[in-house]
């Protein structure tokens, strides 16, 4: 199987899928200066949080390896550059900061080190960053695919796929390793309105890796349950509180009370560090509101009148009650269940 | 308040807003022949099951009155052309045929009578087609507005509005009647995918109007009924069957789950005619497929893989078990009472 990534490093190029092009077109751009980094990443050429994480440290390499420095002050000076420049590209996305910071940690601790050496170990770390995204992912996919049985019907929603991720993805991964192993099931994708990521990526994603997917509006999800006799939900999280609540892409709160209603399971898929225990449940979870340009308009066609009043909040929130389990890298947790990850 | 039809008859011209262009621009176009007619039904410039039914009998005025007859037996030729032609223009409307249907049994009434006599008896008949809508509509607003209570928020799907009738709509009748009591109340519109007749027609007629509307996408709809307190959704329907299961657009029978789980009512507004008691429930309504483009593409503009496979049912039904109470011309009827409205 062809396995998707929405960044290769092949013959010591770094190259990313330009998604704003999908899924008109899968171009694959090579960035190879820290500033078309930081481009790629501002204009969401590379988006999800893991994939931008991994981009990031990519690159730091890059902003690097491109300058030839004169003393030890000099590149110290300029990796410290980079390190800020490239914060600036997404400000409010965590592993932007987490990638950076765990790079420049490595750096401080072999700082006395040549410089040729502490760029090659700038470069080994961003392999390493992906490496083990990719293995999170297979791993939350492995656990996944042991729920999806023969003749499954399956509804996602958003993209929780290997386009925001090293690769295969969170909830997508489950599809991917099933498909490996096989089994047949089919997906129903929600649209996932206001930006479309699951007709944009999900849909493009789960089609190219030759998985059965069928593309609905969100507000088809009700009537396709019942009519499609869907199995099971499987969605991604953008962070998970301690009692359980899960905070992910707006239309999640309203596919879990669907679940609930035709009693069908909701399964979330994240890695570890979507878990927040610090933040006691889903009322403490801001909910990012977002430009009403989104809703007035359709890629570039105007859908609604221009002064319209909008409420275009990005996220919404899970009650616990409404989750089956969390599908991790460490197998399924019910919500009452999940401070055992804290062990990890 | 200035109440927005779909067609206007002044100064003996046939007058419609062109809903094509709904809500970049608010164009009133002149509609001077059958053809003319003919075309506005097909390309939707007129739409809504009143609506056309309306326009086809201004049509089969506008296809008589620009012709000269040497005799009588002309006349009929003509007016039996011109039943036959207006049907061809969306044939899967109920009330087109009914609006013809009816004017030819008036015209078969009166055919003795000389033609300028027919013609102006046709122009009659539908004033009386379009006054008689408004008044039913009017009603249904009335009792609809009676369940608006001071500071409500109401959620609403879809265009069940003025444009989609003689004026003030079924749904949005409740708003109009309301809001023309001095009552405050906001209004909640889910932009209603594929063809976003909540985003167009109706963020935009009760913005015109004055009413207090915020557009959300669908799948904010859980979340804003939690987040923003909504009380109360109001609807229309297509067809509803003698349990009282009522199929409307896709995404009807999702509002219908999430009132039952917030515990908030959902109300259906309707006129006599949506009511068919010949269908027992739900399970005998048919759901119209429609084609994939409208999920692969919007305004022109790629959304979606082109070879994606898509489910694009236009309706779902909302169960009966779901359903507070109809809202009709004769006061308000629950889902188990409906057989009543036979007697009226």
């Amino acid at each position: 199987m062809i396995q998707i990534q929405p960044l290769y490093f092949v013959d010591n190029k770094v190259l990313i899928i330009d998604q704003t092009l999908l899924p008109a077109q899968n171009l694959q751009i090579e960035i190879d200066t820290i500033e078309k980094m930081w481009e790629a990443i501002k204009k969401l050429r590379i988006r999800g949080a893991p994939a931008i994480g991994i981009a990031a440290a990519y690159g730091l390499w890059l902003g690097m390896k491109t300058e030839t420095f004169s003393n030890n002050d000099a590149w110290k000076q300029r990796f410290q550059y980079c390190c800020d420049y490239l914060k600036t590209s997404r400000p409010t996305a965590v592993n932007l900061f987490w990638a950076i910071d765990r790079v420049a940690a490595l750096v401080q601790k072999i700082e006395d080190q040549p410089v040729d050496q502490v760029i090659h170990a700038i470069l080994d770390e961003a392999h390493l960053i992906h490496q083990q995204d990719i293995e999170t992912c297979r791993k939350i996919g492995e656990f996944g695919a042991k729920l999806i049985t023969e003749n499954d019907v399956v509804l996602t929603h958003c993209n929780a796929g290997a386009l925001a991720t090293g690769a295969y993805g969170t909830a997508l991964s489950a599809f991917y390793c099933a498909h490996e192993q096989g089994k047949k099931f089919s997906v129903f994708a929600d649209e996932t309105r206001p930006l479309l990521q699951g007709a944009r990526l999900t849909a493009w994603e789960l089609q190219q890796a030759g998985v059965d997917v069928t593309l609905i509006s969100d507000n088809m999800a009700a009537h396709t349950i019942r009519a499609k006799k869907i199995t099971k939900i499987i969605i991604g999280a953008d962070r998970i509180a301690a009692n359980g609540d899960a905070a992910n892409k707006i239309g999640s709160y309203g596919l879990g009370v669907l679940a609930k209603y035709h009693n069908i399971p909701l399964y979330i898929a994240a890695p570890l560090s979507t878990f927040d225990f610090n933040t006691p449940s889903g009322k403490e979870i801001p909910i990012e509101e977002r430009d009403a340009e989104e809703l007035r308009f359709f890629c570039g066609a105007q859908s609604a009148p221009l002064q319209i009043q909008t409420y275009n909040p990005a996220f919404d929130v899970v009650d616990a009650s409404l989750i089956k389990a969390f599908i991790t890298p460490f197998g399924l947790f019910k919500p009452e269940e999940i401070a055992k990850l804290q062990s990890f």
